[in-house]
C-alpha cells in the first residue's frame, strides 16, 4: 500500500477502505507517512469529505491512537460534554456542577483556548490555586468522592488528533466537517465516558456559520458516538452574540458563580438547564425533561450546584474564598464604560469583534506563547432584543493595557442599534438525539 | 503574509495575487516555507484551479527561480518542441536534425524518462560514446556551428520545478493541468528558445486521456509562451497506439535514422513534417506551410537532414559508425515473435500496455536507480487499421530477461483484432497558434 494512491483516490472521489484509513493514520502516529501527504489527503478529504462508514473508521483509530481513559471504576453513570466553541462559553462551569449535583458523574477532560478567550482550563486557571492537571488516580477519585472533575487532557490521550490537528491549523484543512467531527469524538471517545451532550454553535461568533452546517456536523458527530457505542446527543445553539454578559477569563467564572445561585443570565441559564437536561435524561436520572428540569431546579434553588462548584475548587486546590466572595478576584487597572449613541432596539452584538476585542483587551491568546491576562474582557450590559437610549450603558471593557481606544472604538461598533422592536432568538435552536 | 492565508484563499476558491504566489514559490525555494503547507495549496490548486493570470504569474516566478539560458550570441531564430510523452516518442531525434537542415536553430535541452522508456536524453546514449552533458560554451557553440544540440538541463535551471515536480509526484497532485501547464512552459521558457513548439499527446498512452483536456492543456501553454514574450504553437497527437514502429532506446534511434532517409513509419513520419512545417513558419524560414513542407521533403531526399543528425552525434562525441551502420546497435539476447491468434483488422493497439511492457522488458526505469537495458523493448509490425491474417507477426519483443512468458501474452493482448475494417485516425489532430 502506498500513501500516494490513497491521497489519489480520495482526490478521485472514492471511499477509502479501512486498512487504508489505518495505513494513514497508524503511519503518520508512527512518523512513517510524511507531513507533506498527510495535508495533501486532508485537503482532498476537505473537497470531497468522508462516507459516515470512513468518518467512524477513523474517529475509532484516532480513539485508539493512544490511551483510552478507563472509567470503570466510576460509580454510575458518567456524562461528558463539548461545545465547539463560542464568545462567553463558560458553560462547563456551570453546568457541570449542576448536573453533578443532581447525581451524574461528569469527568470532564477539557482544553486551552486559541483565540478569543481562554478556554475551560484557562478560566478555571483564574481561581488562585486551582490545579488543572492532576494524576489519573487523583481524577478517578474526586469523581467518585465529589462526583465532578474538570481537568486538562493527559499527553497520551488521542496522538493522531494532536498531530493532525495542528497539520489541519497550519494547512487551511481546520473547515472540514469529517475532519472536525472526527477530532471532537475520538477526544470524547477517549475520555471514556457513558453519555456524550455536543453543543453545537453557530452564528458568526461560531466555527459554524449556519444552523444547517451544524445541523450537518451535529449528525455526524452523533452518528459516529452511537456507532462507537456512547449515548451521543446534540443541541445546536445560538452564537450569534457572546453567551451571557461576561467575555474573558475571571469575568466568566463571576458569571458562572452568579448563575449557579440562580441570577444568571437568562440566555445561559437557559443553556444550562437545556443541557442538563439532556444529561440527566441520558445518565437515566430522568425519565424525561420536565422531571429533569424540576431536578436542576432543585439544586440551584437548594443551593447544592452551588457547593458542588466549591467541591470542585477544593478537590482541586483552589483558593474557596474567591468562590464565596468574586469580588476578591483581581480587577483590570482600566475599565471602560460604552455607551449608545442612539435610542433604539438592539439589533445585533458582533459575537466575532467581541470576542477578538476581548483577545485584544488580553483576554486570549494568539500564540501559544501568549501569556492571558485573567481580569481582561468584556461584560455586556445589554442583550440582542434590549430597548435602549442614547447614552445608556452598552457594555464595560477591562483590561491592563494602556493602548486600548482603537478596541473601544470597535467594540462600540459591534453593537447595532436599530428603530424597530427585535424579536429575541431562542438560544436552543434544536436539539438532535 | 502568510502561506496559510495563501491556502485558504485558494481552497476557497479566489484569485491569488502576485504577491501571494511570489511569497509561496520564493518561500518554498528558499526553503522557509515547508512541504506540507505548499502540498496542501497543491491540492487545493487541482481542485480550484487556476485563471490565466496566475498561471502566468506562477510560470513566470518559476522560470526565474534560477538561472535562464542566454542564446543571445545564437545566430538566428532558436526553436525548441516540447512532448508531454508517449509511448515510442522519439520525434525529437528525427525532427531536429530536419528543421535544422532547414536553417532553424535548436538549442534543445531535455530530460531523462521515468516509465515507460527512457527520455530524449537515455534514447541518445544508447549511442555509444555520446555525451548529453556538454559545457554552455560547448552547447552554444555547437549550436552555432551545425544548427543542432540536445543536451541535458543544467542543475540550476528551473529549481522551483524540479522541487515542485518532487512533491506533486508523491502527493497525488500531478494531474492538475495549471501545474503541469506552468511545468512544462517554465522549463521550456528558461530554456531561451525565440519559438516553442509543443506536442500535447492524448489517448490511452499519454498523459491526457481525451482530446478536450488535451485542448485545454494546449491553449494554456500556448497563452502562457505568448503573454511572456515567445511564439508559443501547439499541436494535439494521438497516442492510442504507439508512435511509429519502435518502442524502446536504441530500436527508436534506429527508427528515426530510418525517417531521415526517408524511410521512416507513416505516423512518425506525418507527425515530424507536420511539426517541422509550423516550426519553420515559427521561425519565419517559410511563409506558409506548403513552402515549408517542400523544404522538409528537399532535405529528407538530398540527406541533409540525416548529414544532421551525423554532425550532431559527432559534436556530443558520439560513435558515428553507428549511425551509418545501425546494424551494429546490440541487439537482445531474447527476440520473441508474437503473431496473430485470428484474422481480421486491428482496431487498437493499447500504447498504455504496450509501454508498459516494453519497461518490463528492459526499455524503462520505475525508479530512479534503475538501468535502462538500451536493446531491449517492442517493434511493432502492424499498425491500427492493418489487415491481418492468423499467424502474422503482429510485433517483435527484444529482452535480456530472461522471465518474459507473462510479459509476452500481456503483449498479444494489447493488439484488440476486429472483424469489420478500421478507419485510422490522423496522427496529428488538431493546430493551436
Amino acid at each position: 500500500m502506498r500513501m500516494v494512491d490513497i491521497i489519489t483516490k480520495k482526490r478521485d472521489g472514492h471511499e477509502l477502505t479501512d486498512k487504508e484509513i489505518e495505513f494513514f493514520v497508524k503511519g503518520y502516529v508512527d512518523g512513517k507517512i510524511p507531513d507533506y501527504q498527510v495535508s495533501a489527503l486532508l485537503m482532498a478529504i476537505l473537497f470531497r469529505g468522508m462516507t459516515d462508514h470512513e468518518i467512524v473508521t477513523l474517529t475509532d483509530l484516532m480513539e485508539h491512537s493512544g490511551d483510552v481513559m478507563d472509567l470503570s471504576s466510576v460509580k454510575g453513570v458518567t456524562v461528558d460534554k463539548h461545545s465547539t466553541g463560542g464568545v462567553g462559553d463558560k458553560t462547563s462551569l456551570a453546568l457541570g456542577p449542576m448536573v453533578a449535583a443532581c447525581g451524574a458523574s461528569l469527568a470532564k477532560m477539557s482544553g486551552r483556548g486559541l483565540g478569543h478567550t481562554g478556554g475551560t482550563l484557562d478560566k478555571l486557571e483564574s481561581i488562585p490555586g486551582l490545579n488543572v492537571f492532576v494524576s489519573e488516580e487523583h481524577f478517578i477519585k474526586q469523581v467518585n468522592d465529589i462526583g465532578i472533575a474538570i481537568v486538562g487532557q493527559t499527553g497520551t490521550l488521542v496522538p493522531a488528533d494532536k498531530k493532525l490537528y495542528a497539520l489541519r491549523d497550519v494547512t487551511g484543512t481546520v473547515e472540514s466537517t469529517p475532519l472536525i467531527a472526527s477530532s471532537v469524538m475520538s477526544k470524547k471517545l477517549a475520555s471514556g465516558s457513558h453519555c456524550i451532550l455536543i453543543d453545537v454553535k453557530f452564528g458568526n461568533g461560531a466555527f459554524m456559520k449556519d444552523i444547517e452546517s451544524a445541523r450537518h456536523l451535529a449528525k455526524i458527530m452523533c452518528r459516529i458516538g452511537n456507532a462507537l457505542g456512547r449515548d451521543t446527543r446534540a443541541v445546536l445553539t445560538d452564537m450569534e452574540q457572546p453567551l451571557g454578559f461576561a467575555v474573558g477569563n475571571s469575568l466568566e467564572v463571576k458569571e458562572a458563580i452568579d448563575t449557579l445561585h440562580g441570577k444568571g443570565p437568562k440566555d445561559f441559564t437557559d443553556l444550562c438547564f437545556r443541557s442538563g437536561a439532556i444529561m440527566l435524561e441520558q445518565a437515566k436520572l430522568a425519565s424525561n425533561e420536565e422531571e429533569a428540569y424540576k431536578m436542576l431546579k432543585k439544586v440551584i434553588e437548594d443551593g447544592s450546584a452551588f457547593n458542588k462548584f466549591r467541591e470542585m475548587v477544593i478537590a482541586q486546590g483552589g483558593d474557596v474564598s474567591y468562590i464565596d466572595h468574586p469580588e476578591k478576584f483581581e480587577v483590570a487597572k482600566n475599565i471602560i464604560e460604552i455607551r449608545a449613541n442612539k435610542s433604539g432596539y438592539i439589533r445585533q452584538i458582533v459575537a466575532l469583534r467581541i470576542g477578538e476585542n476581548a483577545m485584544r483587551l488580553g483576554a486570549g491568546r494568539e500564540t501559544f506563547d501568549d501569556v492571558i491576562d485573567m481580569s481582561a474582557g468584556i461584560v455586556l450590559a445589554k442583550k440582542v432584543g434590549d430597548k435602549v437610549e442614547a447614552g445608556d450603558l452598552l457594555c464595560t471593557a477591562y483590561t491592563n493595557k494602556e493602548d486600548y481606544a482603537e478596541v473601544i472604538q470597535d467594540i462600540k461598533e459591534s453593537f447595532v442599534i436599530i428603530d424597530e422592536p427585535v424579536v429575541v432568538p431562542p438560544t436552543v435552536h434544536d436539539y438532535i438525539r
